[in-house]
């Protein structure tokens, strides 16, 4: 559970739980892609504010379940770039239990720089490169405490 | 269980089902919303493509809950414009289990006609009028059957 | 956007953005819901584990949709308990901006108390309504700053 | 686009599009577990009511993306499963548009039996393996035209 510099809470809402009175499968997903986009704007990638500035497509997602969630754990998603390609950023995921310090699920999403305006692939601009390199080299710039 | 010309098939998923196992009480309004999109594009009042032009926006929504809602239920969403005002819509909803033939819930909604584009609300188009006084009055145009 | 004793904070995921780009509106109704069952618990009508113990089932929802809510709001719901019955008890919502100070909608649910193991409708327990009244009438029974 | 003796079809429903306009990357999954639990249903293998006899826990679950669905786009989603371990089950799934005979994306989950009732991973119980290799092998049981 160490190597996240990045780490976005999230609360288990009652929809979340399905007929097997765990968090729904596919909601893992919603948690990671919560974090992801609390991450971009972290690093200053993207302002939360104008949805065709987000920068990035998905192409590929996984998730692996490690352990089932019940209503009313406290969670935490860390988010980190594992790895930058011409056109593509990976990340990885890990979805935490504060109190039980459990890892319950590991993800990894493969996404490609995207220009929604002109709907097409781009390669990875060089500002995002340094701000994701600074940051998950030398950890979050802020002090501690700042969310 | 009469009274509506439009009726929309919806078939419940597995994550609709909650933690009680039965249908999330939330999930009904996303049922009534997705029968009133598919009555506004079978009313040819929108295109189904463009969500500026989707002409209104919703003020006040509610449901009442009559039976709970199995996986499994096939349903049918029934919708009609229940009045019109100078700049308000107001739509009711019958979600119906076909196979035992009753009633699960109605739903009423109000809406007010918009301009996405302009970002202001309008008086209600006189064609929207026209195309839903003879969809309601005459029922619907295409021979019964046809979906 | 007085006279709550209760506040639940809400994080707007993306995925609750629609294609208005703004929450979508069923999504208002989760939040509501979200909230209920954590003042559920805050007044210790229910242990957050135990689904067949919630004691209450929905009978009506309704919300009235003030302003559009965008990714990014902070987000606080109150709950409280506007009227006992019977068999009944009314809640209503305030969906409040904490940054902008606003109120962005208003909603009311009417729930019927259930024995969810006995599949019927009960009067409401005494101590539901003890516990009910104490907290409204003298607000939280707990020093400010705990949740 | 071959190779499936299984399709589900899906409706996208409106809340399914996010402030990008098409499908949200999570809801793929949903449409996924959707299908998933009609193709076991389908095969006999759950009668669609008791939840704790699924006989099946979700390990793994992943999606390739291919293109973006629109708003009214009719989907179906294959399904099969593509390898039976010990305890393990293998399933894969092409979610296409019928208009455009087009693959949208490509997923595949890993599942493992499961007790529910005694909560813990059981071996594939062989009426499994003999019910899926009877249908993957030959393909539907039912005269074509049987949903």
């Amino acid at each position: 559970m160490a190597g996240f510099h990045f780490y976005h809470p999230v609360e288990v809402r009652y929809a979340d739980i399905d007929a097997q009175r765990h968090v729904n499968n596919v909601v893992f997903f919603t948690y990671m892609e919560t974090a992801r986009a609390a991450y971009l704007r972290r690093l200053g990638l993207w302002d939360g504010k104008e949805f065709l500035d987000i920068g990035i497509i998905l192409v590929k997602a996984e998730c692996e379940y490690l352990l089932p969630i019940a209503y009313g754990t406290a969670l935490r998603v860390g988010v980190r770039t594992e790895g930058i390609g011409t056109k593509s950023l990976t990340f990885s995921y890990s979805i935490e239990a504060l109190e039980m310090d459990r890892t319950m699920a590991l993800g990894k999403t493969v996404s490609v720089a995207y220009d929604y305006h002109a709907l097409r692939s781009i390669a990875v601009p060089p500002a995002w490169r340094k701000a994701i390199e600074a940051f998950e080299q030398d950890g979050p710039s802020r002090p501690a405490g700042h969310p």
